[in-house]
């Protein structure tokens, strides 16, 4: 276990940012990540770099991507921030109007589109986002000033243009108990110790998007907590080169394609998604770091904000979903099945529901609400439709590009035999379809729909969609919690004539 | 049939308008019908009054409704016309800007909670706010002078506080013939005549929604038009009184329950929907209320832009879906079924599908697009997409709620039976369910979800929603040609290492 | 109320037999039913002679056709009974090997086909075949003889080829309380008084499918009886025609369109179905029709092979679901829309969905079980898994239906619009499609569909589907107890190599 | 290319069978196979021996699963071959009346527990199957002898216990063109040459399930053919290590998580499928075991029937099925939210999905029909509803075996991560769920439900689902071609007054 940090090794704020230079674009990104020293397992292995890891470079590109945009389309993936009157990456931008959130959401389609994948950036952007509001009241509760020490995080944040990574699902064990009453206290994060210059916490993260891609995890409590609790309501920002983490990274299915040498049958060589259970054993993190701390009462609200903000985000796989639609119509096209009526509906089909996924999410930003912070946040109600019907449509969306694909995507041979001597030319001979398209173009959609179905970005076109940002059953909580049957019991009451109509039937 | 009027009567505008008086609220509205001398036919009689006849009077009710709520939620229900400077109804308000549609959107679904039917006045408006933009396109193309005579129009209704129904959907005979084609040429409304004064047109608009409730029909083309049907592309004003019209009512589905004496069987007594067919026998336009003569090219983009709006418009249904939602907890309340989990989770179901439908509607309005015109116009996907998830959950959450009501809702006996001094004791005995809730209340309660499932409102609630602005194909044609393929081809193929990538494989 | 029988009023079965002349076809059932001077109520009006009402004909119209078919198919409408050596009805035929009851479901999809409503006759028969074998069980366990008596009226059943209702559902009042536990102990049919001769019998039978145009009424448990609830533990078989039965008839969509005097508008004028509220004050019952008195424990065993049969002879809605498509086809054809590549897509949908229901009838049919009396019974889940599906699959068939039908479907005017001298030319004028169909039999097609759809059979074919022999929570509790998840698990977990496999690695 | 044989190679039927020893169990079965010097391709490296191949050799545990279930259970595995007069393993039993094909479907699903996967032997049997009757007809139609040939072909199929694989897909290039249309002749799969002993065929198969697991190969037509294509019309059957044979082997989702030395990360660590593509280049087969040569009318018949056998016998998935029920089930138990009513009640749906598709398969087997040749075939229209079924509902259910996974599946670290000495502990320490579930177990039921969610069955259990035997317009269009629309709209004429009943209204 982690040695305790000596006193003097407690850092200051100062000493934690001036590990980091402003960061100007994807390629300064990926080099902000070597040589870390960070502490790695993949495989059974401890990762000397990630950075230059076949398998974690993929998630590395999928968060350079957000770099990439803010380059090119600013309009779109940068805000101006009136905290240090510059323009910013619009992940580091809090919203502050409706406006705000139809951006983002058009930003996290447009990187679902070029990234294919879980480009791993949303939920920190939503942390920060949640954090402005409940800082903001907390302080108005209690007389703290955690809104000023947020304030000045963000400020650095924007200035040195950093990824913020949110560390909130702790691993619960058993689930019938709270968190002071497992046999690990452990099993839920929690401060172990305070000092002058801050407070240690120890446990763990789960399902980390990216963790080990962020340069800041932000810990926060992952359900809502009773006094007993208080320990566990926590909030701090914990540089992702702290003493103390371990990361221990997820697999994925056909991850180890990677590892093969070519790049077809990844299906999709550049970009990928990241899950990572980080590890915090003793971590230090200084006062002006510290966002809660022991102010339980408020971890209800902060989760339920963070979802209402989260589960619009989810609106990102609209991007994926207008990939697998132009995978579908492509790999038609290189059939030659393209004009068949049953494969135009079916393509009509998933853009119908894809685009329904996309109104609902962009529909609650359009209705957001403001806070008391000044932070706006989306409509609750349809956040959580959003989500809901996120995790329905993208299965049946991936299930009509399979049948477009047809059974080839998963009788197709390796790569390695398509290059083999003997074996290639009986390939190339046998497996070509229309004879303008090269057996290996078509081999390579066939190969995406096959990584985003089955394959490695599955696990974030179809999985994280059903238990990101919470799972079916979380939404119909929120739905049934707001869907205000006695206004719609009154509706009815009224035109049956019952009670209101009864005494009022002249009219 | 109708003689031609002689010139003496071709009625200026002025002259039509005479015979309106502003209209300054439901009474008045109602009142305004009255003694009409239109020609009406219902169960093979001509009728004298419609306002009076028990069968159409709920109809009337439910338009009558939207100047009540002008009264009661002006804000949601009104909007200041910028073309007289004054307050209008906002059925009468063209819509520049998004916040509008949105508000339009609002209302709709308002007025379904309050009238559990279809209201009849969207059409109209819709109708409005096409032309706008419209006649300023032709006008910028031709030379001509409609957008201005619109304008005179719009001011005149909006001063008058009148109903405008549209006319749009022409019996079309044989579907495999275009107008100009068909053995009858009636069957597509056209001009017969013109003269000095004005034009004459002969036809049939069918499945006329509120016909005989409006003041004002608005004719116009059904369908896109080629040169030789320029006779057919005709778009004009015309009283609901004029001369030679004639309206055959359409019959509902329980209509007459209306006609029994009792309320409790109608399920919902006071509010119901009308469709009606509408000939047109040698009817006059003067010159000033004509807004395309033959400029058979702008009809397609009038239907088309039409439907934008008027997709969106059936966001209604989500009012009508409240009504549902409401009536399902109330019945399963009623029978002390509603804390069963099942129950709960259906409940949960028919708001999900209701918010759904909800969201798309109401973000096609948010992303609206201006025109030429200076009118704002929804967007044209997500109102599709609006629509045709209105053309499926209505039905499903029919199911449920027929699903919560449980058998009673159709083996009740009548409510003449309840009433009977014999059998009126048996069934109070008999049909008790929790003993704190009256018989008559859980009988009302069922008697309004037959009424919105299989009666009289299940036109509106089901079959409208089905065909109304389009039968569910029509939808699908239009995400086809939205859907925007080659763009969403190249995202995957960029992902899939397809040319792009193939020759950008260094990075 | 009704007076107490006086001693010498006490029926034998000798007696109560001697009433019915055996019914050698469709006539005779028509005029079985004459002259019983029954009490029944319709539209706050006592019934004085049911057969000749309007709106009462359909429904017996449906029943007559049980005996046409055993005319017309005898090989599949008629069984050889070995109890009377000699063909019978089928649907008086108890079931003694698989194919019996494989032919009963050919037979009720016939007459669902021929009938296109509910022909009320298949609650009888199961509720024979489950007296068979529960006559049977109860005189294992308890030494009584109510096997005998059973098959004593049996044979005089099929002699006399009479139609046997089942009385089953009780009002059932406060759904919390068991059946002693009701403030008011009639809520629930209970035995009153037992004599030398016989038993009394008070309460009442909900939504009795076709009671009025039954010979007989089998009243029995509706759900499991405690000891407590002894004398509600009761079934016994009571003439149609009883002293002390009062019917009160069950209304329906569209019911009185009967009365108009036309047919057209009635969509299936000839057929329709029948749910009736049967009140028994003080009923007396013979000994020798007395198949359970007070042996509660096996209601529960009783309702659950009743529904065992039951659940599987919805595959009747399988009939109408071919009327369905045939409709659905037969008015894209005259809209001259058949070739549509999606309109044909819909017909197959409509069939691949109700042949999935036939699937699963026929096959808890073909997979059924002996029971100890010598009768065979249904799969258990596959009869619930076809009745699941028949709460669902009709609705889609009815959608897709409206939907081929188009809006006119809803907007249609009235039968004597048609025939009215100024209204009707009009019609036949502007209702035309195609040139060689007259509108006159668009009409009535089209009528067909709202009459299966919204209008008085879309209580058979829709609601009826929904809650028939339970509602979809009755079939997934049934479901949730055969579906023996320990021996699924021990499949899961023998792959994973839990236990099993991790002991035995070595292969 | 391969060499033409000289004429004294081209082996006789007694030299090929001399080859076989009769297999006696599930470890001769896989000796068999061993030494075989088949040329195969998997991985860019041609295989030496595939029986000791890690990826290979759980789709050989998968058909060795067809002997073991032989042994221990031969009701349900054997029957009695008419042929030789014995028992046989009932893939080699051709059936001869509808418990055949409903044992069939029985011991299919029982495969699908026990193996959890596609066990490859289910084509050979519906093509020995189809080959009874086709030969048959052949013979009636031209006098041929193929009957004869094919009995005998059988019957020492049988004595040996030899695995039959299909060999039906053909490449088919650019699908607009006919066989000898294509630019290569190869692109199906057709004779070159005729000799006195025999012939020669030249094309490949594709997506060939099993195929280098199979002794024998029967190559066959995939599709209609014209007189044009006589050359393709070609049946016979290969031996599977015949010169001129080259597999390549098809990659499937996960497939080298078998190379990686654990069991746990592949989830189903004994048992896989296996798809090939068969090249045949220059393949000799011996007169008497070619069943048609030239006989292209009847490729149509052939391809139908093998298709109504064929999609009932996608049952088996019902036996994947239902481990994944089982696989849901006791991961919500190890979670230990199994009594949650929305777990429950998703483990319903699940079951209730399941046993749909089981129902149309197994009512297709009880519906069968007799052919000439004395073969039972099953019901063609039930057989599509069964298989269209299984497109849709195997990606239901996975998806809620995902949903009640929770997000851990997919971020679960690797195998060898929990084995390392310092991640392993920090993964027992925080991946514990209920203290009395060893995290290895609960790691196991994750990993079982990827395998056949995302992972090597999921190739098996979803895309196969959904294109084998036919994509899911393939059966849309035999349903189209059986639903026999006239005969139901007569119904729909009939009972809307059309025609029959309007000149027989006086009833």
């Amino acid at each position: 276990m982690n040695a305790i940090l000596p006193p003097d090794r407690e850092e200051s704020t100062a000493e934690r940012w001036a590990r980091f230079r402003p960061i100007d674009g994807a390629e300064a990104y990926v080099d902000s990540l070597r040589g870390r020293a960070v502490t790695v397992y993949l495989f059974g292995e401890r990762v000397a770099e990630p950075v230059d890891h076949p398998v974690i470079r993929p998630s590395i590109n999928a968060l350079a991507a957000t770099y990439d945009l803010a380059r090119d389309e600013p309009a779109l993936a940068t805000a101006h921030s009136p905290l240090i009157d510059a323009p910013v990456n619009r992940f580091l931008h809090i919203p502050t109007c409706p406006e705000d959130l139809v951006l983002k959401n058009r930003m996290q389609r447009r990187l679902g589109q070029l990234t294919g994948t879980c480009f791993q950036r949303c939920a920190g952007l939503d942390t920060i986002s949640v954090l402005h509001s409940i800082t903001y009241d907390i302080d108005e509760a209690h007389g703290t000033r955690y809104h000023e020490r947020y304030l000045a995080f963000l400020k650095e944040a924007q200035r040195h243009n950093v990824i913020i990574g949110a560390g909130m699902t702790d691993p619960k064990g058993d689930r019938s108990r709270r968190p002071h009453e497992q046999d690990d206290p452990d099993l839920f994060l929690h401060v172990t110790r305070r000092t002058e210059r801050g407070l240690y916490v120890t446990g763990a993260k789960a399902h980390m998007t990216g963790g080990l891609n962020s340069h800041w995890i932000c810990v926060m409590p992952t359900m809502n907590l009773s006094e007993a609790d208080r320990d566990y309501a926590v909030v701090g920002l914990v540089p992702g080169d702290a003493p103390g983490l371990t990361y221990i990274y997820g697999r994925q299915s056909c991850d180890t394609r990677a590892l093969e040498g070519g790049e077809i049958d990844q299906g999709n060589a550049h970009y990928g998604g990241q899950e990572t259970l980080v590890v915090f054993d003793e971590v230090f993190i200084p006062w002006e770091h510290v966002l809660m701390d022991g102010e339980y009462e408020f971890a209800q609200a902060m989760v339920s904000r963070f979802t209402a903000y989260h589960r619009a985000s989810y609106v990102c796989k609209t991007g994926l979903g207008d990939v697998m639609v132009g995978a579908a119509a492509a790999i038609a096209e290189y059939n030659g099945a393209d004009k068949a009526s049953h494969i135009r509906d079916k393509l009509v089909e998933m853009t119908h529901l894809n685009e329904t996924i996309f109104s609902s999410g962009i529909a609650s930003s359009h209705e957001a609400k403001p806070l008391a912070s000044g932070a706006w946040i989306n409509d609750e109600m349809l956040s959580n439709v959003c989500k809901h019907n996120v995790t329905r449509f993208p299965y049946e969306i991936a299930r009509f590009a399979q049948d477009l694909a047809g059974g080839l995507m998963v009788t197709l041979p390796s790569e390695a035999d398509f290059k083999h001597e003997e074996a290639g030319p009986l390939l190339a001979k046998y497996l070509r379809g229309r004879s303008d398209i090269p057996v290996e173009t078509r081999t390579r959609m066939l190969r995406l729909i096959e990584n985003m179905t089955l394959g490695r970005n599955a696990v974030g076109y179809l999985t994280e969609s059903l238990h990101g940002a919470g799972s079916p059953q979380a939404q119909r909580i929120q739905i049934l919690r707001g869907m205000d049957l006695p206004r719609k019991k009154a509706y009815a009451e009224r035109l049956a004539g019952i009670d209101v109509i009864a005494t009022d039937a002249g009219d």
